[in-house]
């Protein structure tokens, strides 16, 4: 159904039901159309500003008496049109659910409302001298809801893991508008199925994340950092899988092509050496912190790598790494009126340099800028195309270019995605990746969303809501 | 359905498919009745031992298409009943997939066959000089399928995490036959929903694991230990919970309560002070396996436990863990001819000291021998009750006492399992524990296994098929 009665009708009630916590704005209706990437906006027809999980249980039942899509939104920090209103729909504004409704200092987790987001929780732990913080950062400031339904990552997480990895439970309203609780905060558990890592990455498609704990981590006693040139991607990726094997517990290893290295120095007038780069980070106490950079500057030299810089203290820290946080602007920056689209993949280490090799050799086949960065402690790099948002051609060159650089990945044992989820972009590249296990997942989700109200079309290829 | 006829018309097909890896002679159905616990053991009526993934699939079609259970059987060494034939059915012995079929150094991942053994793996590993490991470690020398199956973990949970943790992808069979790869190889990924942690702790539930690959680690340079007694496990307690927040990265923290250390005393004539006792291991550089050790002997002081004593190498290690490793023989010695009934469960660790003094105050209660121990670095405690296999009050009693132990532990943010599952034992308990979420798992369970042939009754309460 969906039929514009329909949507209508449902608009009608929610106006009615939650008042000024529902708009139909044209503002309101374009601000949730889209997320930062390139894909395209589309407005949902409805936007809804819930102030409780029962607001959401009351839009989450409108809709789905009426078969209308929901599509929840959280920062629209997003890059694979997660957040895009595809079909229409009411969109679900979490910004408001933003309680941090519980800190345990002895547990080391806290609780909070899925619209909090990353860098209130930690200038919260800040405040509080809790010696606590959240490692995950994906780069934009996102909401902890959105972090967990994308699967979220970022630079630490070859130390802290990921957001499935710190995720112990969550609330979510499910398609049928019952609030359930998953998890807990119990630090582990063996019962039953494991629901709360069901919902981590589903990009709400199986239901709307309400509330999240997360498992904190102590702020360590000391923190250093080191940038180390090479003279080609295959010694630094091979003095990273070096770094890894001597259980050397990095907390960051991150890496910039000569081209990212490049964008940076002009946009932050930088002089780095136009050549690929590490970045590290190390962090334990003062004396392991100590030891891990000495080790980790041994194995550089065994590659080849140098000089190898560090940074003790956080002005040092935070101009070493300027290079590796202005990424995503210098590249733009390459390109004025252009726009990012980016991609990302994840291979086991061992392939990461062959990958990397070839994915390079693709990128030289376009005129168009194509910068390299990754988090490759976890084997995850990223390509940002920037293209001329007019230019359908480009469009098409580099969804092919993308396509290419999935199946690079997928050939070396690989995801099509370490961080980005599916979204819109990837619908393809699942299939490609779980040629059984994506009926099993369509299984998941016609069991548990009948109607196919919960942001159909992602994640899963959808046509119509009676197709799947 | 399963009917008599049914099985008998299943068994006979199985039988000439199979030929001699199919049998229903009466030494195997009874090796196949019950795990090493408490629970009634109770035949299967025929035991598959599958070579091969497609063997399994020829099970799986048959079993389907007769509407007769199917219950994996890996070592048979876990504690909840899980492969209890509680409704006939074909037991799936694993033991001869015991393939290692893949180690990948750089990669510092493994991917086995369902039916090898921790042990065996790390032995291979050690052959191997390829100085990595895999931690998870449950105290039985446990196949991997049904560790991932069962979501085991144990002492080194703490750092290395669970075998959800652990798995990084996993080949399964569905109950419709197909055969099903989850995750892959890459350290992290976005793609879909996460079947590999579904399956993980699904006990059997939504199909055959037949391969999981596994993140290896490390050998830690140095490895350190140190026991410490304490005067009340209050002391102990508020010990772990400090060492926890200090950050320092902990290989193991386990407990021992004076039952269990009396227990342990007399079955190994060993001297320990008859008090709560901590083992503590460390990992890491040898500067940092020293740094740690100091740090928790600071702590430990505070807390006015000690002596701390020591052990460095790997003999004086094992006389100290000696204890650990013996806690379960020794509580069984505590009753001759007595059988072990085991309860676990987690708790947020600010919760523990209340938690399990509450538990000692009701074990006081019964006259049965109840010794406590556990990984509580994580939360997690044992109870460990050696009852008279011939008495129906004891069983009622400790039955009894152990939902109530549950109850505490739920009451105080926890779950009802830490590590052992819930198989037979715990569908109560999960229930309470999940209240809205159960219907979820149902949902689940009803999608991917309509015809309820996977273990059925275990994990969700199913009194029939057609009730599911």
């Amino acid at each position: 159904m969906n039929t514009r009665t329909e949507t209508t009708a449902a608009c009608r009630e929610l106006a009615r039901r939650l008042g000024d916590r529902f708009s139909t704005s044209a503002d309101d209706r374009t601000q949730h159309a889209a997320d930062v990437s390139h894909h395209r906006a589309q407005q949902p027809d409805g936007v809804a500003f819930p102030a409780s999980n029962e607001d959401i249980a009351t839009v989450v039942q409108v809709c789905g008496e009426h078969r209308v899509p929901i599509i929840p939104f959280g920062t629209g920090t997003a890059v694979e049109g997660g957040v895009v209103a595809i079909r229409g729909g009411i969109s679900v504004d979490l910004r408001a659910l933003n309680s941090i409704l519980s800190v345990n200092v002895a547990d080391m987790d806290a609780s909070v409302q899925a619209g909090v987001t990353r860098s209130r929780l930690n200038e919260h732990l800040e405040r509080d001298q809790a010696k606590l913080w959240f490692p995950v950062d994906p780069g934009a400031d996102a909401s902890l809801g959105g972090m967990a339904a994308t699967c979220a990552s970022g630079p630490s997480a070859v130390r802290y893991g990921t957001m499935r990895d710190n995720v112990l439970g969550l609330t979510a309203v499910m398609p049928d508008g019952r609030i359930v609780r998953t998890g807990g905060r119990a630090r582990k558990s063996s019962a039953g199925y494991d629901l709360t890592r069901l919902l981590v990455g589903s990009e709400g498609t199986l239901g709307i994340i309400t509330e999240v704990t997360l498992r904190l981590h102590a702020v360590p006693q000391a923190v250093s950092a080191a940038v180390c040139p090479f003279s080609d991607v295959d010694s630094a990726v091979n003095c990273v899988i070096e770094v890894l094997g001597a259980a050397i517990p990095m907390a960051r290893i991150e890496l910039l092509d000569e081209v990212q290295i490049d964008a940076v120095n002009q946009y932050s007038g930088l002089d780095n050496a136009v050549v690929p780069t590490l970045f590290f980070e190390f962090h334990g106490s003062h004396a392991s912190v100590d030891e891990q950079a000495r080790s980790v500057e041994r194995i550089v030299e065994r590659h080849r790598g140098g000089p190898f810089r560090r940074a003790d203290d956080e002005d040092q820290r935070r101009r070493l790494w300027q290079a590796r946080y202005d990424s995503y602007y210098a590249a733009k920056a390459l390109r004025p009126g252009g726009i990012g689209y980016v991609t990302d993949v994840c291979v086991p280490v061992s392939r990461m340099a062959d990958c990397i090799r070839r994915t390079r050799e693709l990128l030289r086949t376009t005129g168009i800028p194509a910068p390299l960065f990754g988090h490759v402690g976890d084997g995850n790099y990223h390509v940002v195309f920037i293209i001329d948002p007019q230019s359908e051609s480009e469009l098409a060159e580099v969804c092919d270019l993308s396509r290419q650089i999935v199946d690079l990945a997928l050939a070396a044992d690989g995801t099509c995605t370490g961080e980005h989820g599916i979204g819109l972009g990837k619908l393809d590249a699942l299939e490609r990746e779980f040629e059984t296990g994506i009926h099993v997942m369509r299984t998941i989700k016609r069991a548990i969303d009948p109607h196919n109200i919960m942001n159909p079309g992602k994640v899963l290829r959808t046509k119509l809501q009676s197709d799947l």
